[in-house]
């Protein structure tokens, strides 16, 4: 079967349709405008800065021609210093006019409001500070459309805001290992979507990953050779200021620890020697609280990491600590006893007031984990929520500002529209106070990398970052998710643009997987399968840091977006009925065509299963679809042996999920009518 | 139409036949020797060094597991420092046995040779020194396959040496300035085929690309601001020779030189004020060898670089001199009445043998195009030949080593098959002496970058380059086009993993061309098409170092696969029907599907005659085949008609050219009997 690989139609339909009514932008912005007319962008483009002047300024202008060369092929950028900046700023095409300066050090407070007119004749982005101009530039590059006339961006005003003051992505570069290629590629598509913190979780029982020039045995002996040193360190950081984000480093303490322990073990609560850890999970390594000598190495290594680091924000960590080594520990049981400590859980709060006191010491606030919400922890602390609105609300009403994280999990495969459909100031939020609610500061992505290698780590964040950067920029009421879908698709090719490796790593891991044959049967295979959500990859095969992620459920997306469409088109049968036939046919003859390319892969084997179960799927679907065309309904036995195959078929294997099992279900159903 | 995307079966229908005659490998080695069994290659893979040792055979060996890491997906690279790099090395996977150190600075005397035994439980690559350790590590790399067991190496013992000494590729940052990061990506991809020398050509009438400290107007006003750093040479420099890989840089001179002018005037044989040259092609603007104030320039100049390029060889360029500005200045004639030089070719010999004079005095040797073979050049002087094995030839019995280039131009866009063909040794050079033969030390691939960006810059080279890269290294009889396509087409996916960018821009520019919509018939479409070939865009079309590169034509890969794979299947219709049909049946369709998306795109309207013939052409193809089927002659008319169709449609059309008129030409043909 050779016909088989029709058009990735209905997500576009649907972008078409919306293209007349919203505009190309992600996060939508608080106010827009359409206006008449359109400025074409060709190879006169030019970019004046007016007002306050700075060489990070400078730096965001020619960053914008790069980018806007590359999305165009206009050389915009190849003459920057002869052409594309003009002299006389107010003759330029796209005239910026920056206010004053911004904050020595980016925090919270930080004004990221910009205005940006677009006229047939010139632009004009005005904005109070640098980083709000960056908010501008990326709102500009993501208007720019082509048209049968040639580049361009159609006329409107904008005046824009975000909603929340932080809008962050957490990498957990302990787990597995990232270059800072990847970190930076990353900080690109994050500046594109407005995001303003990346947290970065840099030690954890599996690497100690900063060059510590006081304890250097913390990277030396914990960390496989794979850590930055301090000067990539400070490297990201003036990347990341470029690009209007702040660096919020993590040092997660007292559990998932392990990897200090290998060139320290003294600062364990139980007798060394450690080693790297190779498992996931909660572990029992714990630094030992009733240690003074803790005290005082956190002490000296908080204070040269405070100064490595200039955000005035300092993670650390403080999440699931199980306990296990301070209840076998006579001294630390002790040491509970002397000081009225009746459980670990408070233990722990003696803990982090300790360190609390250490990092504000050194001139910073602490960030913590929901973990170190306890009785005698100082409200200073701003609490990360990863347990939901309502552990963020308790945290708010105590007078903590909080952070919500819970919903934003991007390595338990959810759909966008799933993130999407999280807001900080919903459920248990929604009845605080004013005053409680302007303690809730935004959201955080997390990406914990127990699944991700730096092959793989860009199409674990995106799109469905973009998403997340949506709800935590645009009004509230910005909720429709046909529209969000329709523009997320755009912008996910945008992002090709920037750098980022979403889209190009995928042919890859399928070509490595069927060792360099054709992928197109693979591929449609695919592309109706996603992976299994949440924590279930950990209890269906046994995983370590050694495992290899080079597995059909490595390389699937986190989202069909095929079976969401088809699931519509079913929703909707009656008008589609030649689109629902097109693709059960296309499937049905995928699944018997797609068999040699697994078994021929020692990796694809495990994949059998599915492509059988496709092939039983689509035809039961082309046969739910004759009773319907028949008029007909389906034989009450006939419905129950296919509802049976749908249930047994919806189950995942190989850790993937047939997405497209539910909508044939519920084709079924509706022939049964 | 949705039904339109076929596999693209052919090219590996061959290579599945092919694999159980040759290896996965290219350049094929001197001597190959299968044997019995398989290594295994999982998470237990090491690497271990005896023999000889220093930092850069480390590298090599950490390099050499990234990439079978990213080519397996297993991290064998995450733990380097713990688990990979066996400490006894005897028991590795791989045991790697260096005898000495290398050359200092790498030359054609380098051994590049090494042995390769792989046996089922243990692989042992053995090398005079660490250059043919690479080579070794590379064609490692390439032997490994997955099959329904898993990775591994199949059994093989390899003895290789190259046949020549100088297997290069230039590099034009001239015209369009090329970053570090594309550079480095080049390099990887050169030592994945064992290319060694990589010459840079650093200056043009276009841009100046290397900081001078000694002339720093020559970088800060000939360069629009992109130019390489000494630091960031010197960084090139180290990486390239981390891979074997000699860099010699190019300054042409005395054309080829506006952008020296912008700041140094005087330099010019006519006066200024300069500007960067816009305009591509052969200019006036040339160094004045009249000027002696010329020659200490150049001195000062040659002196800096010739310490910053430790390679013994450099580039003094020396092409396309018009001699207008010299016939134009009354100085310069006096100059020539008074030395008794009687022509402008005359005048540069004089230029030519005062530089070479200058180059030596800083302890290298000249290599030079072409023209520097002139009467008083001394024999010193390496020629590289862009004219052909006639001009090589002549220089060898004049006693000049020379390179071929002539044959081997990438951007005119050329079929692999047709630089494969062209071989240093063949033609006018087979008749030499033996010594004369012994001059000729290689060849070398030029990129000129007049429709090059860095975008584009990977497609523009590869996988193309790995052709000549096979006829340079490979022994002389390794001539089969079909095997080399075969292998081609896996070389070219195993560069996706480390790190070139050749096939993942192609659905980038063409997303670009249709606004973010979906590229499925526009790449049917561009399947069948190639640039034309040669020197031809510039009598289409104007371009200049402004215009954009962003059309059909500058995303169309040089060649195409599909049309090549078309016309085999025609030259034997009878045994091919089905498929031919089917083909044909898609192009017709795609002909008329493509048409709204091109419509759509100011860029894409320039194609729709090709689309329209593309549907003709088809048609015709279809008609032919029933005649065929039918088993009766065609009639005369409709054959006339067709065949003047194909004629019409073999024309080129926005730059573009349609490759299976030619094929379905031969169905009309043969459909007449």
């Amino acid at each position: 079967m050779r016909f088989q690989r029709p058009l990735l139609f209905a997500a576009f339909m649907l972008g078409t349709t919306l293209r007349g009514q919203q505009p190309n932008m992600m996060p939508l912005p608080a106010e827009i405008k359409p206006s008449e007319g359109r400025l074409v962008i060709d190879g006169s483009f030019h970019v004046g800065l007016t007002g306050y002047q700075e060489a990070r300024l400078q730096r965001a202008a020619d960053r914008f021609l790069v980018h806007l060369g590359a999305e165009t092929g206009i050389p915009l950028a190849d003459h920057l210093e002869g052409d594309a900046l003009e002299s006389d700023a107010t003759k330029a095409t796209l005239v910026v006019d920056c206010d004053h300066a911004g904050e020595t050090v980016q925090s919270v407070k930080e004004d990221e409001s910009y205005a940006l007119e677009v006229g047939p004749k010139q632009a004009r982005l005005t904005a109070p500070d640098p980083v709000g101009v960056m908010r501008g530039l990326a709102t500009f590059l993501q208007l720019v459309d082509l048209d049968s006339k040639g580049f361009g961006v159609p006329a409107v005003a904008i005046h824009d805001r975000p909603r929340f003051q932080w809008r962050g992505l957490m990498i957990d570069v302990g787990r597995h290992w990232m270059p800072v290629d990847a970190i930076e590629r990353n900080l690109d598509a994050m500046e594109l979507l407005k995001l303003n913190v990346f947290h970065w979780h840099l030690s954890d029982d599996q690497g100690f990953r900063v060059e510590s020039k006081v304890f250097p045995k913390l990277q030396e002996m914990g960390s496989d050779g794979h850590y930055y040193s301090q000067q990539q360190v400070k490297d990201v950081i003036a990347y990341a200021r470029d690009r209007g984000i702040r660096v919020i480093p993590e040092f997660d303490m007292p559990g998932h620890s392990t990897a200090w322990f290998v060139g320290y073990p003294e600062l364990a609560s139980a007798p060394g020697p450690y080693s790297i850890e190779r498992k996931w999970g909660i572990l029992d390594a714990c630094m030992n609280p009733a240690n003074e000598k803790v005290y005082e190495f956190l002490d000296a290594f908080i204070g040269e990491m405070a100064a490595l680091f200039p955000d005035e924000d300092f993670h650390v960590g403080g999440d699931e600590v199980n306990g296990v080594q301070w209840k076998a520990s006579p001294e630390i049981q002790a040491f509970m006893q002397q000081h009225g400590i009746k459980s670990s859980a408070a233990l722990q709060a003696y803990f982090s007031a300790r360190v609390v006191g250490l990092v504000e010491k050194h001139g910073k606030r602490t960030v913590g984990w929901d973990e170190v919400l306890q009785p005698g922890v100082p409200t200073s602390v701003v609490v990360q929520s990863w347990r939901g609105q309502k552990s963020l609300a308790e945290a708010a009403r105590q007078g903590y500002a909080g952070i919500l994280s819970a919903g934003y999990y991007l390595d338990l495969m959810q759909p966008a529209s799933r993130h999407y459909g999280v807001d900080p100031m919903e459920g248990a939020t929604a009845g605080l106070t004013p005053e409680e609610q302007s303690r809730i500061l935004g959201g955080e992505a997390c990406l914990w990398s127990e699944y991700v290698t730096p092959q793989i780590i860009d199409a674990k964040i995106w799109p469905r970052m973009a998403a997340i950067a949506e709800r935590l920029w645009s009004p509230q009421q910005t909720k429709e998710v046909d529209s969000m879908y329709a523009r997320l698709a755009r912008v996910s090719r945008l992002l090709d643009f920037v750098g980022l490796e979403h889209r190009s790593s995928y042919p890859l891991m399928l070509e490595r997987l069927t060792d360099f044959k054709p992928i197109d049967n693979l591929r449609t295979f695919d592309e109706i399968l996603e992976p299994v959500k949440g924590y279930s990859r950990e209890e269906m095969r046994s995983y370590n840091s050694s495992s290899p992620l080079n597995r059909l459920v490595d390389a699937t997306p986190a989202e069909s977006d095929r079976a969401r469409e088809f699931a519509k088109l079913v929703a909707d049968w009656s008008a589609h009925k030649d689109e629902i036939k097109s693709e059960l046919t296309m499937w049905r003859n995928d699944g018997d065509d797609v068999l040699p390319v697994l078994q021929g892969s020692a990796l694809l084997e495990e994949d059998i299963p599915l492509a059988q179960d496709l092939a039983a799927l689509a035809a039961a679907g082309l046969e739910a679809l004759e009773y319907l065309e028949s008029g007909k309904p389906a034989p009450q036995p006939w419905v129950t042996a296919q509802l049976a195959l749908v249930d047994r078929t919806s189950k995942p294997r190989a850790e993937l999920l047939i997405m497209i099992a539910k909508p044939i279900g519920n084709l079924i159903q509706a022939a049964k009518q």
